[in-house]
């Protein structure tokens, strides 16, 4: 065993939650490791967020030209399936991370290749390297599919996100376990890419946690789209033929006694930390699950140790992971920090089409947190803006008021290219903009923007 | 003479303005009189905002499309021009504003069709009848081009913005008088559908209100789409030759003894109010120009008179219009009323590629204020979300803070689809939120709305 690296912080894992802890760190002239077993830029810039949005993007970007006349008669050709999963391999660097190199080195950072465990306080083992945190050490391992306990399910070799957002040729059929964001995002692409798709979830509706219309369009949506989308039904079990090259077709077999076959099968129940080896029980921390974060992200009872992004449960989303690291770095500095964006209200896109997002709470959330809540509904394509972009196409906005502050607590819209329309709602809700006032931002004849008029309209009168 | 027709209001003027405004009396329980002699709809609807971005859609939505591998292989067919003008047909109902007349009807409101001039206090003649407000009129006859005082440009008859947005077929060639929005919009529209395009403008550069790298944006992008673009040259004369069917040519006289000639002229130089046959001057009000108001909207001196819309000259924007509209109402209905959007610092769209949209102050426009500011400037292109909307386009962001205050002042986003970005930054200006707590409205991953994320560490370190 060679002698003791010293650094202030030791950051393991360097995906995005990773990458901006250390790098804020090393900015401010802190000594940084970053410890990667794999890929530096992480499961979202390799296999999760970039190319699944890569593999959507084309067949939405078709459908908009063909939905504007001018456009839609220059736009008459087939989706290239071939230039859309190049274009894929040029956005995930072909799974090098050599482009990242230059950051870390710019940033005075240690890039530290291998699989780091905790070693006693403020020490990690990775390999033969033991290195050592003066300040701290900050946990960002990450987040991996969760595979639930189905017969056979583990055996039937099944893709996860990874496999889908890199496959290197489209399967032709593609039976998607799961109704949640990764598996009606992946769904889709891979429907407008060629596969013949069948969704089975458990839940009666996709994307349960958002508001039912909001679900209501991306199922429509999905089907017109030629998936097939099964509510309300559990895998029992899970089998894989043989085949000629040990890759046969898989069968699913369904609670109500139907089964289903396909050339693939993708697993999008769910995510679990990536915990189980990291050493969190030499310290008596429960490992192999979500490690628990006090609001400055620190594990409870150990004043040195930090576990932010997918690890620590609290919102598995890339930019979530991102705010949390620059809190957890901030806080590291002694600069003060609060935490004002967290859990299920953070802020929150999916990248079908329709695009869904949101923030906030839902009308159901803030009436299951007590508060004293109504909804506003408008629909988007009443607006004059909605003769240009996503022409014909429906969509749906709803805002949740608290009634005691006047305040928009929540808000969801769904519809063509919505994406960056939300942060202005991330705005209203964070900056707790009073609805009045609210009412005198103006927006711009003719965006579709426009339908913040008619919900605050309809929300004061 | 018919006896008098007696209303609680009359509004003059059925554009967007006068439209939201007779509504939102009508619905409040008011009698009220609209007044229209041309389109019910207004100058907007038919000749303005809405053609002419029906006329720009096609273009900028294929250019999306071949941005996008995998899309691009199947949109290589060339814009289809007929099929654009059409849809701008339909975008306009041929010039029919029949379908508007439903929701006159359903407000309540007695339509006055012909022309209106004021006859003393409180009432207004509309050819043989003789309408009485007895609580208010509201003039909102909006505006229509400026012509300027060249020398044989009226006897060319060249076209205004009415005769661009709803020409039945592209002239080969089009010379362009004016470099602000009209100019730019029209000028990258024409140039889209085929014709060959010169800008002449006075100033040293295009849409010269707003901050000088959007200017340069799009200037960049019309030069790259053939438009020719020059700046700083005064026309001193235009002639028309008679041609075969009475329009031949149009030659345009620079200053600096250089000629041009094109098929077409369109004169887009400004606007001026339509006022100069509303009897202001029985009024001793000034007329055949903007009319002075105050933060109600009414006429000082004349309790009973409220002008909203382009007609005041605060703001020549559909929205704000609306927004005037909605403040002149609430003030006749006698509920409180402020005003927190005016003048320049409006939200403000230009709807080119790139888009340019804006609100408060620019740089510049805050410097003159007097107010102690700093701006912040990142490029659209550098965040992930670029990878799929608009990418290889460039794009620039700006904030303007009040260092006094720590609160935005004033944002402007030039790129790809940015017109809907806008109201994050109005509501963020108009609600004052401070600049700390706006770093904790998170933008999601992989929006575009990321520049955000850049934009307030650059403000905050």
């Amino acid at each position: 065993m060679s002698e003791v690296e010293q650094f202030d912080v030791i950051v393991l894992g360097a995906g995005p939650a990773g990458e901006v802890c250390a790098g804020r760190l090393g900015e401010a002239g802190l000594s940084v490791a970053l410890v990667e077993q794999e890929l530096i830029g992480g499961e979202c810039s390799f296999y999760a967020c970039m190319p699944s949005k890569g593999l959507l993007r084309p067949a939405q970007a078709l459908a908009e030209a063909r939905r504007v006349p001018g456009a839609a008669q220059a736009a008459t050709g087939e989706l290239d399936v071939a230039a859309a999963l190049a274009r894929r391999d040029e956005i995930i660097h072909d799974l090098d991370d050599s482009a990242q190199l230059p950051w870390v080195e710019d940033h005075g950072i240690a890039l530290v290749r291998g699989h780091g465990s905790l070693h006693g306080e403020r020490r990690l083992r990775v390999g033969e390297r033991l290195l050592a945190a003066r300040r701290a050490i900050v946990l960002a391992p990450g987040s991996a599919a969760a595979m639930p306990p189905i017969d056979g399910l583990r055996e039937a070799r099944p893709w996860t996100n990874r496999e889908a957002t890199t496959a290197k040729s489209i399967p032709a059929s593609l039976l998607v376990l799961g109704g949640g964001v990764v598996a009606v995002e992946l769904a889709q692409a891979y429907a407008s890419l060629g596969a013949r798709v069948t969704i089975v979830e458990a839940l009666d509706r996709l994307i349960s946690r958002e508001e039912p219309p909001a679900s209501e369009l991306v199922t429509q949506s999905l089907r017109h789209g030629g998936v097939e989308v099964l509510l309300g039904v559990e895998a029992t079990a899970v089998e894989r033929e043989p085949g000629a090259d040990g890759d046969g077709e898989v069968t699913l077999t369904l609670a109500d006694g139907r089964s289903l076959s396909a050339e693939q099968l993708l697993v999008a129940v769910g995510r679990r930390a990536r915990t189980d080896s990291l050493g969190l029980d030499s310290l008596g921390v429960e490992g192999g699950g979500y490690v628990e974060v006090d609001d400055t992200m620190r594990v409870p009872g150990h004043d040195w140790l930090y576990v932010i992004g997918d690890t620590n449960g609290r919102a598995l989303l890339t930019h979530m992971g991102k705010y949390q690291a620059r809190l957890a770095a901030d806080h590291i500095l002694g600069r003060a920090v609060s935490l004002r964006s967290d859990g299920p209200l953070s802020p929150r896109v999916i990248f079908t089409e329709p695009q869904v997002a949101a923030v906030g709470h839902t009308l159901a959330s803030a009436r299951s947190a007590g508060l004293s809540v109504r909804a506003v509904d408008q629909s988007i394509d009443a607006v004059a803006g909605a003769s240009f972009v996503g022409h014909g196409a429906p969509g749906m906005a709803r805002i949740v008021i608290d009634e005691d502050r006047d305040v928009l607590v929540g808000a969801t819209f769904a519809g063509v290219e919505v994406a960056d329309w939300l942060h202005a709602a991330t705005i209203a809700v964070i900056g707790e903009v009073p609805l009045e006032r609210l009412a005198h931002a103006v927006p711009c004849f003719p965006t579709r923007s426009e339908v913040w008029l008619r919900l605050l309209e309809s929300a004061l009168d």
